[in-house]
């Protein structure tokens, strides 16, 4: 006998099946009992009574919850009056005449029939492939691997194509530090693993690839701080040819649709998406990331607004210095060489961010093609020619072989599902996160290497003076 | 005027069109310059006339092979005689009225027009970004990118859902050296970045997620030899309750499929695959990646077959011990503890390789679930208590609370691509691949790290004696 799919057995009435799964629960009505047996797709109920199999029923209440296993047994239409109209499968019940025992389980460390959020988050974390179970966190799971093939899908009918970029490259300054792997093979040499593809898509764009799209795994190796991960996913984007307005426009509708495909439930409060320059923004709301809703506690509204028009410099206080708001690549919207050297307060930049309900949920920014716009910019940063070449070296060498005017913008996909999820953190819409302290509670990580691996990395731990 | 892809010129005579690209080539006859002009969709020709517009024409001249330009100019047909059918464009000509350059380039370091097989690799790799444009990585790249969208479409098709699995893991033996990465926040300690998913895929199953898949990045340190990257991507599956046979089914649906859908001037040698066991292989062909073709030189025969019935356990001569085959999870064909840890030369396990054209291109196991299965491979193997809990003791903590029978594959795509697109190495079927030993010639990588970070990081460098 072949095994179905749970929820398959709503339309097999009178038919004889094999069922696999995990019981849910356990009842025993007079000398009856019953399983709730669920698997991935559904849950049904099954029945044992022993005066049709005396056996079997002896060792049905040997079973415990969680319990791994097999049933075969007829469908039946269950008694008037029994039946759960809430489920797919509730007007069913599965008389066993067959019970195989795959796996028994202890007592699951915390319950998995509630929502959860009443629970210590350690230990739900220690044993996340237990917490998966809730149908909340497996909700998410399956509403995040349905958002990323939306999203995939939409920009493949664009005519975009998805081009994976390495893991292990190149240190590079972006704003946050670099989590960097040990060479063996070159004694003293470093990977750094990349914040974002930033480099390569725009590689990519000198390259002839002029419709880029990845699901990119990026990594920050950020003090502990909030509802962050050293690790996160970027649907990253980038266009030759294209103008910032071409750009905002996809980004729209990509969401818009997504919205209206997915989460019918969600009403987006304005179509098209207002935009707002970042002065207004600032002025109007104090902030850059504006959650524009009138009714902050209407968790189905979806106030989606574009922030353009950013400084191109801002002045960093802490270093004294002048500093790009985005990155030095970013293209200024004038190309008068002496207002970018001259007027840095002033030069505002083709940057803009996508923000949901006062989150930032997209940013990117039309990139600089011209040497001598590119060299204004660096200048005015006070870079010298040395750093340069260093730290966009390879980039700035790619430029002199026929470099298109390019731009893209990057997706934080968990930020974006923690919102349209309701949830309270990009932890519960993350299959296996780490901790706000980058620490992997189930797997125990990070951990000690042996004495052996360190040699053949050429390393040595120091144990720092306050330690 | 809206700029509009190259290759849509073929349906637009007589309309005024904006398009944009690099020159790939320019001719002169008498007194009129031709240009192809290449985009991402295709090739057209731009034609320059002195009696229409000096200035413009002029303009022209000066323009070389690679500078990236915007031209507007109204479509024509050819004159008899002048068409290329060759091509989608190849009808209609662009009478050019306007001509704006958006970047220089200087002569590039190697010809595109070509395969590329005759130039230094390293001077290609150097030049990625050049090297992209050519027409025959440009369609790897393409076919790359369309191969993994038909197998995820596939995959959902049948069920299947992706999840992402942690990039910033924890060591675990699997056959080959693990990167590492040093924690900031923990003092000596190390994340790993995993050979494969297979813990995380393993513990998906306990969780209840019963179809699971993932184009996954597995990273592997292994000393430079042939043909290998030190990062790759696998197409990863694991499903609950399946037994082999299904999995070797939905394998061969999937790659039949794609052949013709993808790749219809393939032709597959013998559907449904053959299946030999590991021990005909070795006997018949004297290898466990057979190459069953009689014409080893008809690149379009595509010869698959199943390898299956691998022994469980082999003798290491080097360690003068018993290893695991696979890994110690595999699950043995027999339950008969006795047997295992007593004819562990005769065991097999359910362990299974697809192979094509001698290559092995996908390998996979049904994996151990039962407690006392488990133990007995371990002792069989010499494994301390504290060794296996060292190693494997949140997997195998996660059976104790309900684990269903398993098992998966994961595909090699880079070495499935190198031989569908009759590519040598899989240098050619990846965007941005490093050399043989490891290095990325385009980026500098791995490189030094400043002495600040390796402070953070709490290391120090140590030079070995023989360098």
């Amino acid at each position: 006998m072949e095994r179905i799919l749970i929820k398959e057995t709503g339309r097999r009435s009178g038919e004889k099946v094999k069922l696999a799964g995990w019981v849910r629960s356990i009842r025993s009505h007079g000398k009856i009992i019953f399983f709730d047996l669920r698997d991935a797709s559904g849950v049904a109920q099954i029945v044992f009574t022993p005066k049709d199999n005396e056996e079997l029923y002896e060792k049905a209440k040997e079973v415990r919850p969680e319990w791994v296993v097999e049933i075969e047994g007829e469908v039946k239409e269950r008694p008037e009056g029994m039946q759960n109209q809430g489920i797919e499968t509730g007007n069913m019940e599965i008389k066993a005449f067959v019970l195989n025992v795959f796996s028994q389980a202890k007592t699951i460390p915390f319950p998995i029939d509630t929502d959860g959020y009443e629970i210590n988050e350690k230990n739900r974390l220690e044993h996340r492939y237990v917490d998966i179970r809730r149908p909340r966190i497996k909700r998410n799971l399956e509403a995040r691997h349905k958002a990323i093939k939306f999203m995939r899908d939409f920009l493949v009918n664009e005519g975009f194509i998805e081009v994976e970029t390495p893991v292990l490259t190149k240190s590079t300054p972006e704003g946050a530090r670099d989590f960097v792997v040990p060479s063996r093979n070159y004694s003293g040499k470093f990977y750094a693993l990349p914040q974002s593809p930033q480099q390569y898509k725009q590689l990519l764009m000198v390259a002839g690839v002029e419709k880029y799209f990845q699901v990119a795994r990026c990594f920050r190796d950020e003090d502990p701080r909030g509802d962050r991960q050293p690790e996160f996913t970027q649907m990253d984007i980038e266009v030759a040819f294209w103008e910032q307005k071409e750009i905002l426009d996809l980004v729209e509708r990509l969401h818009a649709d997504l919205i209206k495909e997915l989460f019918p439930g969600k009403k987006i409060m304005k179509s098209p998406f207002p935009v707002l320059t970042y002065k207004e923004a600032m002025e109007k709301y104090g902030t850059d990331r504006p959650d524009i809703r009138k009714d902050k506690n209407d968790a189905d509204e979806l106030a989606f607004c574009f922030v353009v028009d950013f400084p191109m410099f801002e002045y960093k206080e802490g270093d004294k210095r002048w500093g790009a708001m985005h990155n030095p690549f970013t293209r200024p919207q004038t190309e008068d060489i002496e207002e970018i050297k001259n007027n840095k307060e002033s030069v505002l930049a083709h940057q803009y961010d996508l923000v949901l309900n006062g989150q930032e949920i997209a940013g990117g920014a039309l990139r600089s093609y011209k040497p001598d716009i590119l060299e204004a910019v660096f200048e005015s940063l006070g870079y010298s020619k040395e750093e340069i070449k260093k730290q966009f070296g390879h980039l700035l060498q790619s430029f002199e072989y026929g470099v298109p005017p390019h731009g893209g913008i990057g997706f934080g996909l968990d930020r974006f599902l923690a919102v349209v999820l309701n949830e309270p953190s990009i932890r519960e819409v993350i299959a296996f996160p780490k901790t706000g302290d980058n620490k992997d509670l189930m797997m125990d990580s990070p951990s000690d290497v042996s004495k052996e691996q360190l040699k053949e990395l050429h390393l040595k731990i120091e144990k720092n003076e306050k330690e």
